[in-house]
């Protein structure tokens, strides 16, 4: 019984209005593995080239992520992304993107990761995603998978078909809106449902998160913070925190889904706190279990007196 | 001890991506009465003109409001505003304003509401709110006051004064970020509170609102609704069910207030369904209730299994 992990670990260069920073390690896969290996073991599947830091590999080992199912390819080179957050720190320009060792990434689940029960595509191409379903001889209890607008632009077939396959998507609010063609979210849910998942999570930003379930709905807030410091991979923590949560309480109730959001969301709130993954290394938790007591004092309220 | 509203009583001409009105009964006192009037009785302060219908009034004056304080000019004209609503249903734009009889309004207290305990300051010029303020003989135990970017253009020293008289002012995020000069809300609220008012709050329309006093802060989410029909009045709503609840159970603990957030956002969620005044007038307490409950459904959760 575990979790698997399938996502991007990578190099990042970073600009905010609070500074640059040089090549740092980065990647949907590096930040869901960092943030799930505070409720859980983790099992990775990754591909990185020989210019990735061997202590980075073994920092995740020493949290109980088993990255055995990382490829390390020594001849080529580790995927690479720059990019730079206007302002408001909502929207960014990409600078540069080398694929290197991604553009032709074939994922192989290993058979130590065969008892996979929760499974988190990150987001990654379509095609890379659904490899990684059909590699599994049992179908995993839960799979949830991220993606963005990037895929439906170049690879929408791929895409609607790695839809099909799983139980919860998460999207951005502007993505929902692109691949349901109605910019009213409540219909984008329904519309999204129909192409197979039983929930999709539609993600806010700093305006918080949806999830939707049939005829039911639940919004978790984002923290107040004072300052996003970089919002870098705050979606990815925010994965990675909802599917640790159910995998560490084998619970796939739509009571705990909410929980599990919350969860998310302030393990999100700690990313955005500097570079990186620098925050989200180095909580532990107290923190984490003061950061949720936040949350509830956040969003707790007593009807009974109406 | 009464509920005291200040505000305009005006027409309104509405367009919007799914129809447009003739002339209907609007402005921010007539929204704030109609939703006030489902919790606790009210006394009026607002002006018409001699072409103010007195069916409207004598609906308000059934409904438990007094109008004793809504001055009729007989030979002048309501106060008009016609806007239209782009696509997003976030932005407008006004076709016209006539102020009419709100020109040169002063207001007067009579007698019979000396006894105010909770005073309400609709959207109105800040030194017609600061001289109600002056012509209570005892300060109310609350004062709530809400406001727009119109007043920080054209009279803000004004706007200023009045802030420093109250405990709550309410704005809208971007008049938040005008009012303070920071954009960070978590800081423009700290600076607001630095002019006065004891707890803040900040709507952000569909993305809900936030309270703040202190160093603490709730948020209270909009109900994900399929269509927002029209959103005049929604501010004027919320802020109706914000006092009213208030001022129906006596209590102004943050905890309560928490509550009351929440009882003006299922209000403000009926506002929008129709044009107008149109919805929050034909409502009553099941339909309130079940609403308050969707609100439990869509904000609740346990972190107990964490």
């Amino acid at each position: 019984m575990s979790l698997v992990v399938v996502g991007s670990m990578a190099f990042d260069a970073i600009e905010t209005p609070f500074g640059k920073t040089g090549k740092i390690v980065g990647g949907a896969g590096t930040y869901i593995a960092w943030c799930a290996s505070n409720f859980t073991p983790v099992k990775q599947i990754s591909v990185v080239g020989g210019d990735f830091p061997q202590a980075e590999l073994d920092a995740l080992t020493a949290r109980n992520v088993d990255v055995e199912a990382v490829q390390i390819k020594k001849d080529e080179k580790t995927f690479f992304w720059s990019g730079r957050y206007h302002m408001d720190m909502n929207t960014r320009d990409t600078l540069e993107t080398q694929l290197n060792v991604l553009g032709d990434f074939q994922p192989v689940v290993p058979d130590s990761y065969q008892d996979c029960e929760f499974l988190m595509l990150g987001n990654l191409a379509p095609s890379v995603q659904s490899s990684v379903i059909e590699q599994l001889k049992n179908r995993p209890k839960l799979i949830v998978m991220d993606t963005m607008n990037f895929w439906m632009e170049i690879a929408m077939d791929d895409l609607k078909k790695t839809i099909s396959m799983v139980d919860v998507l998460m999207v951005n609010d502007s993505e929902a809106r692109q691949l349901s063609g109605d910019y009213s979210l409540v219909r984008a849910a329904q519309t999204i449902m129909a192409m197979g998942p039983k929930y999709i999570i539609i993600k806010k930003g700093e305006h918080g998160a949806l999830l939707f379930h049939g005829n039911q709905v639940f919004f978790a807030p984002a923290l107040p913070l004072e300052e996003v410091f970089d919002p870098t991979g705050a979606g990815d923590t925010f994965a990675g925190g909802f599917i640790a949560h159910l995998a560490k309480t084998k619970d796939i109730s739509f009571d705990n889904m909410k929980t599990a959001i919350i969860v998310g969301s302030a393990m999100a709130s700690f990313c955005v706190e500097k570079f990186g993954t620098e925050r989200i290394r180095e909580i532990g938790k107290e923190d984490i279990d003061a950061r949720l007591s936040e949350f509830v004092q956040l969003s707790n309220f007593d009807i009974s007196l109406v």
